[in-house]
């Protein structure tokens, strides 16, 4: 027996121990009361315990976090068009207040997946690693389950994740495209360190009566404990699922309450529910502000006018940004900031953590660096090497059937020209693929203009390609080659956003793509010869005759007739009015016309950027690599008057901008002899004899 | 004496007690050990203390924070035009991140608080208070005091502000205009928590070698401990400053080494540093994140490549944003964040912070409740009633000297008109006041364009004022309405962007006004006869004869001749060809004319939103209140041709929209009837008097 005095002194020393203990584990974010969290609805921290103790708002403040350089790893279900649009703002979000390193795992369709892949690919943001899933590999493991969700059977997909992510992966955030960040994902993966041994996933409290049943008479939801949980944002311990058998446990549950359920309402969410009502010691609630839901009756209005942060908004009404929600407007302007925020901007390094760069990063930095500042053309040649975000098929969208001679209008365009749309899709019933050059922002603006226009809303077989604004030059071949690029039928109409086509012209060329046997051994660009207006208003006219006669009255013109009659003057139009047959005509310096071709034609030269040359250096490459050109008879489109582009204005006025045009001119002439040698020698030759004057 | 075993006892329970109190310290945030801090440049954390106990970290990574809906209170001197455009980004970057009611206390000069009253107060920014006080008034301060520093006399303002603020005023956080937010300023705030009793002053040690001296031969700067302080972000603590006798004592110190040197370098930094070096008790060193100093040979990275979380980046360098540092586009993409962010979605409010709503919100908020959503022209009535965000004189800009007929031009224009900018500078050498519907973004892309345009630099009398976008109807009238309250001179000219005077038209309109007597008793309006060309390119009649001739032969036409004959038939433009003096001429139903008035002329209605009516209801005013209408004989305007607005082929296509612009008409009369009685009658009879086909 220990005399009395060590007895007392070892007390004290317990109690220390002890003391030191909760401190510890006050600090350092462990939770020895978690399975007793949870329960009531939407405290932003977690309610007082039974005997009166608060419960430690600690690791809740956002003070602990994960190591610094920490890889985070986050998962996302994400198919169609649409979750495609939506998750970008859910990134924006997640990149803007990150400090770590993520990785994103996304378990996408075909349709998400060419889309986030090209965005990615040209986001190229530090630290951010994609790695894609193919979800229609997981539909079998879920397909049988009857559900009436309007996420579909994606909805469904989280329960199955463990069977697509790597099995080395120990642990994962998972989310829905519909969320948005207000803080740092770390401090919702420091929520991993509160998680007891026996729990496997986190969650936050559903803020809505919808599990306690009675909302209206037979309403009899899945089984949940209390209000449930909502599954928006998901912390998973993946190893501890799998140890715990997690596919054979949902699977079971699932199984029986389908037998007096006829389909889950809210997908995913009832199972995990139904799940977590039979397994409560699965489950770590997590604080309210991890995941504020906006539904309709939602009762998150008992976290928010508490919580003094909010982390994560979740718009998980049907109605997303249109939720009646009196304090909507509040949320709205959060989720707003990231819709609209240039994306450039989260192209940010993490200073001290060092990451692989994102491919083509090094040299695209390489060869930047080696610029000249003092060049005088280092604008120019800054902008070519700028790596354009590119989201394709940023709107609705269906591919046009297969058909042998089908074409589609290629285009590109900025905001000012976004009245041309609809008179385009008058006069083009046929697929276009346009290339819209545009600010975060300014994407947002053109989906509301098409929203609010019948004509175009009506449209399912106009593909937009936004092509995010960086630089000061309008980067004009870029544009076009993403365009020409996603045009999906065998030919493509190169043409100009401020251009009308004839009524009949789609038609036409795809009977003169049959009629003159293109697309076999015939390598021909089709010349749609081009005229101009300068009124505003015109009757556009119905047929060759009625072009002819108006040209003829001096109401039209052929395109540029005043200013660059070399632009067109190799179509010959004199030869055009009488011609009732396709006839051949010959290269000729500054020869730019409008054609038609087979998708596979040489790409613009991205070289080109601003204004001017832009075209002439593609009819080069059409005529350097032999395309017979045609002119056809029939064809015809029409310039619409438009205030003069900016970069034009500049170019007029600047000597610098048409000093560098003209240094980039012979580049590419030397570019060219490179190629094709001796047969390149006429383009010098004619580059060497200036026009007289028009 | 106490019995060995409860000395024991007693021993182990005061250590438990030193235990909980250094946790408590530590979780409170005092700082046993604050005065030893300091000394080395740069590092993320405080280094280890001399015994090589780790210094704690606590308070210090964002955990504590000031009580939830506490007042923090942020002083700025702000001078002069270009700082009060600085300043709005930096007042943007603390709102985005606060989350605690702010008031900014600004100390300005006249130019400064006439441009930041206007915004503070269209921008009703919930809980945030603002408070301004003249800075003249404390030059006699500081003005005995040599400084070499490019921020001048305001430089130095920051040691005086004790006796400008309100006497009840204990603690305040001071900034310099140059620094962004990248975290919530309560967390800086918490950090007065970390005063001793005797600091007053809280300071981020400099990160440069400046202090240091011998940086050049010569180099002798004010004395400071070590590498000396920056002074970018202080947290001041007021009333401990008072009760010191800071007055006398700065004054003390700068008179003392004024004996030996000429003036101070770096402003008001040399003095506080020459204080601490005297006092250093009175500071406490804050961590080196809260004031990220990007100077040209800063030695901020040892800060930020350690520190996972950057707080405050200081942009100290002369250069700003073109700063030469290696990381400069990391920091440069976190400015240009908030330097383009949509201030609008910073109306946001506190949640569960009852404040003060800014003056006027409630009333909105009131008009907007008693909307009807249904109503087909719920729109418009919601685009009225817009408070639009208002940055008076954006640019550079010189008020014209006091001239007895001096006019004015005023004008206003969105991003698709700048191009019109540099030639209506060429026609008009006179002040043009001219208002911009803009994003924050596009206000910045503006501000390029005009830097970059050699015509539109060299111009300090066109006073650009920025009216922040919102909602989706143009708000035209709003706009004509912010460019006449801030023209200077006793005239202006009414005039649209599209239009190009005659080169002699400003001369002529000074000589007319001063001939015709006018702005003595006679009221009247002078009519600019309006013409129209519908070629880009053109030569501009050089007088009233070459004008004439270009008309005879269809080159020019009379203003929308075509399709609106109305708007300008009652000018009378036969009568015009001849007169060789102004002749006065009747109001008619929808006349339109392009006048020069006095300043003090009726308001434009700003219930007109979008296209249509807007300059008619002003002619109608006008007329009311009794304007003779004058036609100057040699004065004339050209109107371009242009890309037509989206408002406009909206207007053309939507019958919504001519729906609601006739009930408008109708309340405008209605309201005419009330003002003007029976004399009004006339305008409603000419309402319904449909004109015939044109």
């Amino acid at each position: 027996m220990l005399p009395r005095g060590r007895s007392r002194a070892l007390g004290a020393a317990v109690l220390l121990l002890g003391l030191l203990l909760l401190v510890g584990l006050f600090l350092l974010g462990g939770d020895p009361w978690a399975e007793d969290v949870g329960g009531s609805c939407c405290h932003p921290t977690p309610p007082e315990l039974p005997d009166g103790r608060p419960s430690r708002p600690a690791s809740r403040d956002g003070a602990s976090r994960p190591p610094r350089c920490q890889l985070l790893h986050v998962a996302i279900v994400c198919a169609g068009l649409n979750s495609s649009r939506e998750v970008v703002t859910l990134v924006k979000s997640m990149l803007f207040y990150r400090k770590n390193p993520l990785h994103l795992h996304l378990v996408t369709d075909a349709v998400a997946r060419s889309i986030l892949e090209m965005l990615f690919r040209t986001w190229m943001v530090p630290a951010l690693g994609v790695s894609f899933y193919d979800a229609d590999q997981l539909k079998p493991h879920i397909s049988w389950i009857p559900n009436k969700h309007y996420s579909g059977l994606y909805g469904l997909m989280k329960l199955v994740l463990l069977s697509v992510l790597p099995p080395g992966l120990a642990q994962v955030i998972v989310l829905d495209t519909d969320v948005t960040f207000a803080a740092d994902i770390a401090e919702l993966w420091a929520l991993f360190a509160d998680f007891s041994d026996k729990q496997v996933i986190g969650l936050v409290e559903n803020q809505s009566d919808w599990y306690l049943g009675n909302l209206w008479k037979n309403h009899r939801p899945w089984p949940a404990l209390g209000r449930g949980f909502n599954t928006g944002v998901i912390l998973l311990w993946l190893d501890r699922l799998r140890h715990e058998g997690w596919e054979q446990m949902w699977q079971l549950t699932a199984r029986r309450e389908l037998l007096t359920q006829p389909a889950t309402s809210l997908a995913d969410q009832d199972i995990f529910n139904a799940v977590i009502k039979e397994h409560p010691g699965l489950v770590q609630s997590l604080p309210c502000v991890w995941n504020v839901q906006l539904s309709d009756h939602t009762l998150a209005e008992r976290c928010y006018l508490e919580a003094a942060d909010l982390k994560v908004i979740h718009w998980n009404s049907p109605k997303k940004l249109q939720v009646k929600n009196k304090d909507a407007e509040f949320f709205r302007n959060l989720y707003l900031t990231f819709l609209g925020y240039d994306g450039n901007l989260l192209r940010r390094e993490l200073f001290g953590c060092p990451s692989q760069p994102p491919t083509g990063a090094e040299e695209l930095q390489h060869s930047l660096a080696q610029l000249d500042e003092e060049d005088t053309c280092f604008e120019f040649r800054q902008q070519q090497l700028t790596m354009h975000r590119v989201h394709i098929t940023f709107l609705p969208h269906k591919p046009p059937p297969p058909q042998p001679h089908d074409v589609t209008l290629v285009a590109q365009l900025s905001m000012d020209r976004l009245q041309m749309l609809e008179a385009l899709c008058r006069h083009w019933p046929g697929p276009m693929s346009l290339a819209l050059y545009l600010t975060d922002a300014e994407a947002q603006q053109f989906l509301h203009f098409v929203e609010a226009s019948p004509v175009l809303s009506a449209r399912q077989d106009v593909a937009y390609h936004v092509v995010y604004r960086e630089g000061p030059l309008y980067p004009v071949n870029q544009l076009r080659n993403v365009a020409l690029a996603q045009a999906l039928t065998p030919y493509v109409f190169l043409s100009d956003i401020d251009f009308l086509p004839a009524h009949s012209l789609y038609d036409y060329l795809r009977a003169s793509i049959e009629q003159l046997g293109l697309g076999g051994l015939r390598k021909a660009a089709l010349v749609v010869p081009a005229f101009e207006t300068l009124r505003y208003r015109f009757s556009f006219p119905r047929s060759k005759a009625e072009l002819l006669d108006l040209l003829d009255a001096g109401a039209l013109y052929t395109f540029r007739y005043h200013e660059w009659p070399w632009g067109h003057a190799p179509t010959d139009y004199a030869r055009w009015r009488a011609a009732q047959a396709p006839y051949r005509v010959q290269w000729a310096a500054d020869y730019e016309p409008y054609v038609v071709v087979p998708r596979d034609c040489p790409r613009y030269d991205p070289r080109f950027v601003g204004f001017g040359w832009n075209k002439v250096a593609h009819t080069v490459e059409l005529d350097a690599q032999e395309y017979e050109l045609l002119v056809l008879p029939e064809a015809f489109a029409i310039h619409l008057p438009h205030t003069p582009s900016l970069d034009i204005s500049r170019f007029r006025s600047s000597p610098t901008y048409r000093g560098c045009l003209q240094a980039l001119k012979e580049e590419f002439h030397q570019d060219l002899s490179r190629r094709y040698g001796a047969a390149a020698l006429k383009y010098l030759t004619a580059l060497q004899q200036p026009h007289s004057p028009a």
